[in-house]
């Protein structure tokens, strides 16, 4: 695993261009409080082992799980030139993959869930960051608190990718509506849009 | 490391009561783009590094580095009867590692920072969340949610903390203006109260 033996990479801290995924399950919070705990954790790993082995599938990085929330990138360690096509075919596998999990869910008398995916492709510092005592690969700058704010607007079974995204898709990919968002520390609005299916 | 051989522990996911801390630089990502991508690697890094020596002198478990923020928990996998205070005399702590930090930083040339700290109390699912790949101890819960809220209104330098977490103090802390706060999915205003100054 490259990301345990940084020594063959510069891991001190560069500008990358990546292609950001967060993904969140719709009311996770609310609907856990509804189950036992052991049901709460069946539920979230039986979704959060679909999701890893879809992203590893198409060579994301798995930056973090926070509770309910998936955190990757596409394009650090190693960048790609199809960085944003593998992230936007990743996620259209992930959305896909949700029938069976709650296929699942039903079998075991849980409830059934829903993932809102934001997609957003900008620069980042990529490095080692932490201590000497706990350190991880991880991701500062504008392009990762844009793509929270994306998520914080994706309902469930939903796909949205920036502007920056799509300007980095090849052709062939179903886009629906677009909206404009305006978010926090940017002046201009920031128009994201549907991705409904990729290139046939 | 009690995190890495969870044999001993019951991780499957249990209600735990902790107190939750998140941390975050004010204004980091702004800050970072003044900034070759090795500065910023090395101001986070000096900053973490003092933060997680702190939290661990005081025994809590941080979860997850996220960019410049942290999140830490005080009462999981080991309760303790001062959790709550260990937490805020942690934070406390963490305030006055700052001057320390600053001045590092000014030999370097590179500019000061400053953390908000927001404490919260409350009862959240912790257990061992993820995949066989890929798998960490984790927390799940509205308790999280409503910390990252009051996070967001932290200013620099400030620690605030919830009625929850205030409750659980054993008195004689230093306490100063409160205020409301309205929390996404929670009917009632959420009371949020600065911490000046520990028990004498």
């Amino acid at each position: 695993d490259i990301l345990e033996r940084p020594e063959g990479l510069e891991l001190g801290g560069d500008l990358r261009r990546v292609t950001i995924m967060m993904s969140d399950i719709r009311s996770f919070t609310t609907l856990s409080e509804q189950l036992e705990p052991a049901q709460v954790v069946t539920l979230i790993n039986r979704y959060l082992a679909a999701m890893t082995d879809i992203i590893m599938a198409y060579n994301g990085t798995i930056d973090e799980f926070i509770g309910d929330a998936i955190l990757a990138v596409f394009g650090a360690p190693q960048r790609r030139d199809d960085d944003a096509d593998r992230a936007v075919q990743c996620a259209l596998d992930m959305q896909a993959a949700m029938e069976e999990i709650n296929r699942l869910n039903r079998e075991d008398g849980l409830p059934e869930i829903s993932t809102g995916i934001a997609l957003n492709t900008g620069d980042v510092i990529a490095g080692n960051i932490g201590s000497e005592r706990r350190s991880k690969y991880g991701f500062v700058g504008h392009p990762m608190n844009v793509t929270s704010r994306i998520e914080d607007v994706t309902a469930g079974g939903e796909i949205l990718i920036s502007e920056s995204t799509l300007q980095s898709l090849k052709p062939g990919y179903r886009i629906g509506d677009s909206q404009e968002l305006k978010v926090k520390g940017i002046d201009e609005l920031l128009r994201v849009h549907h991705i409904l299916e990729a290139a046939p």
